[in-house]
């Protein structure tokens, strides 16, 4: 596979990001062993760097996994709670427990079910996260995006697709995948940041 | 040169940017005929994106140059303003006409002199933007950190150095970014973006 940022950035960034907390480091060797996709550590400072700069009082996760990108929003907090979904009720009871370990509970809530489906009843929405199944990203945004606050912003993982959207552009996903880009780009002010398979930060103009 | 990021991403991501603002072209067009760096359209939107979530009272410039960088956070601000220093008075006088053009002229603050020294007038400065002489980002950061407000922001720009830091770490100026990445994640929580040749925003822990 071609690569997207020279490897050698990324160990750069790696070596940089020097991270003590235990409850990470736990969840970052569980998604190795498990195999379990998820933000990677540089995607995950960038969701807590975001949280503390935006304040939000809502972050609702369309597709929480085991609770890894939601810890980097939890711990980012002032006020206001995380929303974790997923439809694996496997995967949120992990997530309490990391949750619990960490001492976060009181700043998250957790939700087994069809992510777009539960992400409806949450209005006023600060913090959008799409994380889900990218074949149904366009749907989400266009389901939930009615929810957003006034300044809400959107977050979204993987929208180069592991590069297919660049390197196999007729792939079906990557297909879906550039038009959720193109959508971001003209109904919201968009910005992707290349930070693994690339991550969308998108705010209402 | 290696590259940092893969050009197929950066052709990719220019597409989507499209930038109709006729005050943003004319500046990016002057960069092009003079070779004057600038941040850059993906750069630039980033700091607008970062203005629009910090909403900031005031923004300072260590070194605009002729102002494009604070173009952007500029069309980000709701209210406050942004200051912007440069050695040369012809940088400053240009950067006056772009934002007069943009009528951005009541967001902004104008100063000609050694951006370290002038920059220390300002207090509470909710983000400082480092974009001088790379020999003096350490020096910028030891004596203007302790105007920053409390939950202030540092953004600087280049801090790969055209991909010196990675790829040819024992250049003089190589190492003092370097040194100046290294400090920004032991003494704040900060995140490199791939974005050109690397943009570090860091927030006090």
């Amino acid at each position: 596979m071609e690569f997207l940022i020279n490897p050698k950035l990324e160990e750069y960034l790696e070596n940089l990001s020097i991270e003590e907390g235990p409850i990470v480091l736990e969840m970052e060797k569980y998604a190795k062993e498990k195999d379990f996709p998820i933000i990677g550590r540089e995607g995950g400072r960038l969701l807590y760097l975001l949280t503390r700069l935006k304040n939000p009082h809502l972050v609702v996760e369309i597709g929480s996994g085991f609770g890894y990108s939601a810890y980097w929003f939890a711990k980012g907090l002032k006020n206001g709670k995380v929303v974790l979904i997923d439809y694996q009720k496997k995967n949120i009871n992990l997530a309490k427990e990391f949750f619990s370990k960490a001492d976060l509970l009181d700043k998250a809530e957790f939700r087994v079910g069809d992510a777009i489906e539960i992400g409806q009843e949450y209005k006023n929405i600060d913090i959008l996260f799409l994380d889900l199944e990218k074949a149904k990203y366009m749907k989400a945004i266009k389901t939930l995006e009615k929810n957003l606050s006034p300044d809400g912003i959107v977050i979204a993982d993987n929208i180069l697709f592991q590069g297919k959207v660049l390197f196999e552009p007729e792939n079906k996903k990557a297909k879906i995948l550039n038009q959720f880009n193109k959508y971001m780009f003209e109904n919201y002010f968009s910005v992707i940041l290349p930070i693994r398979d690339g991550i969308l930060v998108g705010i209402r103009r």
